[in-house]
C-alpha cells in the first residue's frame, strides 16, 4: 500500500493554496494558565465550508485528470465531507454526488445543497448505502472519493499542520481528533518528516474509542455502539490511515463526554470562537492527561465550526 | 470643551500597544454575497476582557501619574467597562473600584470578580449608583473613569478603527455600534483625519434610539423607555460624545430587534465567531438600509463577544 509523504502533502499545498483559507493559528492567555501548557490553536473552524475536510477534497478534486474529472466526483457522508467535496467540485466546474442517508439533519442538508451537489438519499445503513454508492458511480462514472482512506485526501489534511509548523517554531506535541483518522494520518506524516521528536496524539471520545482499541490492540476494529455528542467521530479507521496511525502517532487519549462539553464551552467562552463538538476532544485530553503537557508547547488542529445553534449541548 | 484629535489617537496606541490584542480583521464571502457589499469585521470580540472597552481603559489607566495611580481607579458600570478597567488596573498593580447595581448578571459580576476589583453593590437607580460611587472615591482618592464621557476613554477607542483602516486600505464607509458614543466617537475622529470622505455611521437599536433622535434634533436627549437585546447600548450619550457625534459623524441609523437576531445568527453561522447581540447592530444596519452600502467596502468594529451561552436568543 502506497502511503503519502512529506512531498506529497507538500504538492497538495501547493496545489490547493489559492482555493483554501490560510486559518488563523490562536492563543488563549486563560486557557493556558487553567491548563499550564502554552496552546496554539490551528483554527480550521475557519476554513472554507467549515472544516479541515476541505483541505483534502480540494486536493483530490483538483488532482483529478480533465478526464477524470469530467464526470464527476461521487462520496457518501452525512458530514463535513459532503460539503467540502460538494464546494471543491463547484469550484472545478464539475458535478458532485453525494449519497446521505434518509435522516440526515437538515442543517447538514443544506450546506450540500448550497453548494449544488446532486443528492440520493439511501436507508441509514452501511449496505443501502454502498448499494447506493455503487450504483451512483456506476450510472454516471464518477469518481468515488472516499472521506478518508484515500492518498490525496490524506495528503491534503497534512496541509493544515504544515501551515501550523510554518507559523508556530518550537512544538513540542500536536493533537487532533480521530474518526477515520484522515487528518490525524496527515499531521502525523507531516510533523514527524519536519521533527521526528514532536509527539502526535489522536483523541477520541471514550465512547466510540475504536481507533485507540485499534491502535492498542494491533488489529483493525470497527466503531461498535457508539454514542458521542462528537457526531464527526463516529466512523472507524480505513487499512489506509490505520497504517499511518500504527506508524507515525505516539499514542490515542480517550476523553469522557463531559469533558468534551466542558472543553467546548471553554473555547466558546474565552475564545469567542464556534467549534463543533468534535474539535473539543482535544483540549478536553489535556482536562484528563495533563501530564503529557504541562509547560509543553501544544499545538491543537480545531478541526471544524459546524454546529446547529439550535440544538447546543449546555 | 477639549476634545481628542488624531495625535491623541496615535499617542493612546503608542501607550497601549503592548497590552492589548491587536485583533484580525476577518471577511465572509458568503455574507458579503448576501449583503452585496464588501465587508471587513474588526474583531474586538477577540479584544482581551471580550471587548474593545479594554483599549479605553487601558489608555486611562496607563495615562495616569504614579501619584494619582496610586490611589487606584474607580467606575460604575454593570458592562465591559468595568471588567475591562479592572484588568487594566491589574495591569498596571492598581486598585479598582466598581460600583454595580445589586441585580448585576452573575457572568458581568464574575468577570469583575476574577479581575479582584473591590466591588461595592448599590439600588438599581442612577441615585443610588451616583451616590455609591461618590462615597468610594471621597473615602479612596480614586480617580473617576467614566464609561465614554471621557478624552483618554475616547481616544484609546479610537485605535480601533486606526487598526482597521491600517489593515484594510481603500474603505468607503465605517459602521460602529453607539450606546454611551465612546467607541463611535474615537472611530469618527480617527476615520474622518485620515481620510475625509468615509462615511461614518453608529448603529442603535430602534427601541433605544436617544443617539438617533440626540443627532437629528441637536439637543442631548436621554435614553427613555428602552428595551433591547443589545443591552450594551442602553445608556445615553454624554456631552463630549455628543459634541463629537454632531461634528464628525454622518448618521445615525436604526435597526429592529427582529434584524439584530438575525444578523447576530448570521455572523455566528457564517464566520463561526461568537458577538454579543451589540456587536450585531452593525450588520443589520446594512440589512436594513442596503442602499448606503451596496457595492461599497465597508468597514465594521465588532463590538464585543461577551455573551451568556446559557441564555440565547435564538
Amino acid at each position: 500500500m502506497q502511503l503519502p509523504s512529506y512531498t506529497d502533502i507538500e504538492s497538495a499545498h501547493i496545489r490547493i493554496r489559492n482555493y483554501i483559507h490560510r486559518t488563523p493559528v490562536m492563543t488563549s492567555e486563560s486557557i493556558n494558565r487553567l491548563l499550564k501548557s502554552d496552546i496554539f490553536f490551528k483554527c480550521e473552524n475557519f476554513q472554507k465550508a467549515g472544516a479541515f475536510k476541505y483541505r483534502g477534497a480540494t486536493n483530490a478534486v483538483f488532482s483529478l485528470t480533465d478526464e477524470e474529472a469530467q464526470k464527476g466526483v461521487a462520496t457518501h457522508s452525512s458530514g463535513n465531507h459532503a460539503a467540502a467535496l460538494a464546494l471543491a467540485a463547484l469550484k472545478r466546474g464539475i458535478r458532485c454526488f453525494v449519497v446521505m442517508p434518509r435522516n440526515v439533519k437538515i442543517p447538514k442538508l443544506n450546506a450540500v445543497k448550497e453548494y449544488k451537489a446532486d443528492i440520493t438519499f439511501c436507508d441509514p445503513n452501511l449496505e443501502s448505502r454502498e448499494s447506493a454508492l455503487h450504483e451512483v458511480v456506476r450510472k454516471t462514472g464518477a469518481v468515488f472519493i472516499h472521506p478518508y482512506n484515500n492518498f490525496q485526501i490524506i495528503s491534503g489534511q497534512g496541509t493544515a499542520a504544515k501551515e501550523l509548523l510554518e507559523d508556530t517554531k518550537g512544538l513540542d506535541c500536536i493533537l487532533t481528533p480521530v474518526g477515520g483518522g484522515g487528518l490525524l494520518s496527515g499531521t502525523a506524516i507531516l510533523a514527524k518528516s519536519v521533527n521526528p521528536l514532536i509527539k502526535v496524539y489522536g483523541c477520541e471520545p471514550r465512547q466510540a474509542d475504536d481507533a485507540f482499541r485499534s491502535f492498542h490492540s494491533g488489529v483493525l476494529m470497527p466503531s461498535v455502539n457508539t454514542s458521542t455528542i462528537a457526531d464527526g467521530l463516529l466512523t472507524s479507521l480505513g487499512p489506509m490511515t490505520f497504517e499511518i496511525i500504527r506508524q507515525k502517532v505516539d499514542d490515542i487519549l480517550t476523553v469522557t463526554e463531559k469533558s468534551i462539553i466542558q472543553a467546548m464551552q471553554l473555547i466558546w467562552q474565552r475564545m469567542k470562537i464556534i467549534i463543533e463538538p468534535s474539535s473539543a476532544v482535544t483540549l478536553a485530553a489535556i482536562f484528563e492527561h495533563p501530564e503529557y503537557f504541562r509547560d509543553k508547547k501544544t499545538g491543537i488542529i480545531l478541526s471544524g465550526g459546524n454546529v446547529d445553534l439550535m440544538n447546543l449541548p449546555f
